[in-house]
């Protein structure tokens, strides 16, 4: 018998989820605080669950998309939480990005309640969503993982299981500092070379050659030349994840220099009104410091 | 008739890149300030000059490989220098990493008397050139581009001119800004992971299908957890390629402040005795600052 999944958290990202696992034929029950969402579910075939501990009753597979630690918590560990209505064997798979050490938590207190947990955050955006073609970095047992592998299938491609509990956020926490840095790499090159009067097209496409080359130079630096900064991601959300890795750093007594100032960087794109922007973006706080931007020159 | 060729610079990047040329049959004069390097060309079949002025009255095209602009300024602007020697159609190539606006002054110079420059800076390192694998990023005119294009297939790939005069050196800036500050955001990324638990190693891996996905993850992100960290290239060679991108963006009137905080953290690495490894080193200060080594928990 297939599972029953329940669903929390039908936003941008959870709603084409939650779709691809019905179009593939799963029971699902959904709940999210905006009614118009669950409506929308509704209408494909999905159940509508009043309270958490409800959904948790009648599924045995749960997945949470949730906007940060403070919600899983709330949604898991709260008050008509679905640690109250726990059955053995269900299993929870948080696909939220949040701090690793609050994933660590909410599975330890699964567990002990005799269901198991994964900590699955994803990469990819709205796009990879939309595709089925989310990249999931997996944080829990062998056995959950393989339970949870065909349920992943219908929402991403390169899955994988990086460790125990806490490891696929740490995954994540570590994706989110190579892109936000990398981004602001690229920002300064490509300024440097509009400014000094090159193509930071031709730059572009030169450095792709060597090992300048990256996912980022070849999607967000031509964004930054392109000058299209409809997200794709939100530098809102980008600087929300920047939060989670410095306090965790902070937790582990590690120093990063690099996101600290892409952060700060960030709120001061965000003062600026540029929050919804998508983190290529980013250029633009140093075109301003720079008193020039990069489309002047193509 | 085969274009005659003097190269200046006979170090870890000019040996290899002349035996290149020797070996496809140009007639070659070199030149260096250390006396074994000539003697090892000449050995091979080269011919050894007395001063600048002198390799310019025998040779065609002049390839200057040097290590700063300094250097650059003095063998052709200087006394008993190249512009001394110059005749009607010398074509002279500097592939040094230098100040793009000293690479200007002196391509003005080489034109004012007759002559035609290129700036050609590489990258790819000591293996690269041994392998005429170098990444050839190039400045000047279209003209001596195509008379230079026959001699640089001899030392690379990837060879693009990619504007006039300086565009070469600009682009070799934005590459080594790319990369500077691409290495710190890995090695922020394998830190923060290694000290919350995670594998580094698998951490890298699963990254290496999204977003984060760079050739500096790919290869100094390896090294990192390998800990194997002789050059390739030198974090004192990074260093000064910092000088001549935090200066020209001074010249210029833009801000870089990731590029700032990477020179910094390079000047806390040699000042560590750490100038002569490999700059996928970087990591290792941001392990002092942790007390933390990545390898401890592989």
């Amino acid at each position: 018998m297939a599972e029953r999944i329940g669903f929390f958290g039908l936003g941008i990202m959870g709603k084409p989820m939650s779709q691809h696992l019905l179009n593939a034929g799963y029971s699902l029950t959904v709940l999210d605080v905006v009614k118009p969402a669950m409506d929308e579910l509704v209408a494909l075939g999905a159940q509508a669950a009043a309270a958490p501990k409800a959904v948790a009753a009648q599924s045995d597979v749960v997945i949470t998309m949730l906007p940060d630690s403070p919600q899983v918590e709330e949604v898991v560990l709260g008050k008509y939480g679905l640690l109250e209505g726990l059955h053995a064997g269900m299993l929870v798979i948080d696909m939220s990005t949040i701090m690793p050490s609050v994933a660590r938590r909410v599975t330890a207190a699964i567990r002990a309640k005799g269901g198991d947990a994964l900590d699955a955050p994803v990469s990819g955006g709205e796009v990879g969503a939309k595709n089925a073609a989310l990249t999931i970095m997996v944080g829990g047992s062998q056995a959950a993982f393989d339970r949870a592998k065909p349920i992943f299938e219908k929402m991403g491609k390169n899955i994988t299981l990086v460790g125990e509990a806490g490891a696929g956020q740490i995954t994540k926490a570590a994706n989110q500092i190579i892109v936000g840095v990398t981004i602001a790499a690229v920002s300064e090159a490509l300024l440097l070379a509009a400014k000094a009067g090159a193509d930071p097209a031709k730059v572009r496409e030169a450095l792709m050659g060597g090992f300048a080359a990256s996912r980022i130079l070849e999607l967000h630096g031509n964004r930054m030349v392109q000058r299209t900064f409809a997200p794709g991601f939100k530098i809102k959300l980008h600087r929300k994840d920047l939060n989670i890795i410095l306090n965790t750093a902070r937790e582990l007594g590690v120093s990063l220099p690099m996101s600290a100032n892409v952060a700060e960087l960030m709120n001061g794109l965000i003062a600026n009104g540029c929050g919804d922007l998508d983190h290529s973006a980013f250029v633009t706080i140093l075109e301003k410091l720079a008193n020039f931007e990069i489309k002047s020159n193509v």
